[in-house]
């Protein structure tokens, strides 16, 4: 499995109201880009659509889409192919979120031409299973994200360690050069280190930093035991 | 039916590339505040969701969402409530566009919560009976446009008249508060006038305006031709 | 509103393991073909699409899709449309039920085609706003049943009567021509008692029936009380 | 790749009116049992969910549903789960077919159960890549389908010949066990063969039979030059 050069902590903004819009998505995505700064690791952001555009001219760490749809530009009213997050500042974008499944036939159309592009992917899968037809594909990123987990606190690396280590395995075998991540219930410092300790490279996180109290300083934890375990399970 | 103060030429922006994106977009929208401005009509501008906020900060003339989805904020990766467009500066949102159809539910659901939000809304629709039940749920207006037509050139207040002039008589019937108005195959201020003289308040349009090489000129041209009408129709 | 001669019991056999499929089905479509003619009641069964045919064969009751999918005949590997369902001897077909919404075009081009074709139209609204918006579509009848009450055991009747008794004047206003049914929550013969007492003419049932130990007395009780009902209310 | 004992003609009668239904569905379906037992190749048929029971009853080749949907039974009106099919008597499913896309998730979850119930898969892919992603679920046969061939009676095998070459390729590297099919565009024995000999097991066909004049004699042509192409490439 291909390692990056540091960990990854990826923060989808969702869309919660009013955490994920306006002022206080552009201070989350600033927050974001300090911790990235101090720390060292890298932190993605992946705000709502109508939030690019301002976030991607305020910070300079990599914002992701949420969802791109599976559509040329042209007659699409109301649809958001790449080349429009593209031109609103996005480096990438998140696809098949649990919230937003996509066919398969679409995945493997979006990750190529994403590439052709120049825009990053991170595609999120539920089962180890479906990671490797997704590692298939050949996206920058998969994250693995069973969805009775998402939101719940509960993280995938305590309650389901074997999905991890499993993805871990089975991308490793069908596309080693795919970068895997860990979603789902991460809330603490201690789930983004059992992600790394059980072979991924950082985290796919959500409602725990977006909703938190202080965005800052749930990052710095996640950031520092990231950056721990990384040292030792790397 | 109502009739609003003055004319309206709502401009569906789709999702061409590179013409609805980025910085044509912008001045897209301000060739259409000045035209609103110059002619006094109402001028409507209708963005993709990555280029909402820098529009509705540039212009003041509405700006609409092209579509939104029929979900409450939360975990929604990747969807665009209706909160979302009003924090990013919109001031009402088209609905069910033939090419992003909604179930009936969802139509009536979002029309009304639009409302609570203060958020207009322009519902489509495809048929004389299909406008007419939209009616039923009291969306501020409704433009008819017979999918077949969409893109062609061929305005339906040539090809089919009657599509238009049933609509307004089932829609006064079952809504007389609703504001109707053409969609599908604009291309020229006569086709305005056309809209306008079968009892309409106006026009939706789309690539005649935002492909045009020169939209600015397109859009004086429409609006010049809806005042006319106007006066002499109304 | 339209009150046929007799009130109606329409019995939607969703896909319940394993009552609603093979032997289990037929009997249950003999059942109700029993109570129909006992008790002079109209009964519709609707099992799922693989049931259609064989049911259709053996009882001469009306016998109705549970859905259909918007599509001409062709190639359309996997879907339903209203052709296949006539020719499996269906005589009408339920739609839009909210598990499985519809788009208001659809909806519409659904109940104009299936008239064109010679089959009844049970067509499903969660509001009285719906069911008004729907009745403009001209179905043969409509059911009312506000999803959150569906599978409860909580008549909507007891739960929210004022749901019922707004559709009914809604509908009355918009197209006094379709009939209305009331589901949701629908367990009891008291419960269609009450659906007929508030003026609708009958009862769209799923589990209450199709998974009781006895549907054949439970229907018994069901028509008996509708039967008393109509007496006093119609 | 895994090579059957002998070549398959999977016949996928699609929602053509009136070949698919009622009467001629059922000759249809006993002429390829014949076509089976006179010249010794597999014939699958795939008709529609409605017509499932009859032709299951009536014939002793494997039927096959044409989709199912990715639901557990219960609460699901409209919807047919693995189980109806299997009550239905069909042996098996086509899944993700180029006209019913499913979701990556929803493709592995569905082959995966369908494994448990006993029942077989043939999942459709529109390219290599997509071929090998699902080969990682392991459904007993994939079928390559170019959607923009499908159903322009020009075969896969003369138009890209490589597509079909690739996905043998990829096919046998992520999963040797699975059994490879060519679809879109077949309409003739030379077309039949010509899969074979670029290394499939088979065809996926529908129109070209199920629209013929004689379709008893237009599989038996396919049979024909399918044995023989299997005695020579395999």
């Amino acid at each position: 499995m291909a390692r990056p050069p540091q960990p990854i902590l990826a923060v989808n903004f969702k869309a919660y109201h009013p955490y994920s819009f306006g002022e206080r998505a552009l201070r989350l995505a600033r927050a974001a880009e300090k911790v990235a700064k101090e720390t060292g690791i890298t932190v993605i952001v992946a705000p709502p659509f109508t939030e690019i555009t301002r976030i991607a001219e305020n910070v300079e760490i990599p914002v992701f889409a949420q969802h791109v749809d599976p559509v040329e530009p042209g007659a699409r009213t109301g649809y958001i192919p790449l080349e429009a997050v593209k031109e609103a500042g996005a480096s990438g974008t998140i696809i098949n979120h649990s919230e937003h499944r996509l066919r398969a036939s679409d995945i493997a159309w979006l990750v190529e031409k994403a590439r052709s592009l120049g825009l990053q992917t991170l595609v999120c899968a539920d089962t180890p299973v479906v990671a490797a037809a997704v590692a298939v594909m050949a996206p920058d990123m998969i994250a693995v994200e069973p969805p009775e987990l998402i939101g719940t606190g509960i993280p995938v690396s305590k309650a389901k360690p074997e999905i991890v280590t499993d993805t871990v395995k089975l991308v490793e075998k069908h596309n080693p050069h795919v970068t895997v991540l860990t979603g789902a219930g991460i809330s603490s410092g201690e789930d983004v280190a059992a992600a790394i300790r059980l072979g991924t490279s950082g985290v796919l996180v959500a409602s725990a930093i977006v909703k938190s109290e202080n965005p800052y300083s749930k990052m710095v934890e996640m950031a520092a035991q990231a950056l721990k375990a990384w040292e030792k399970y790397r």
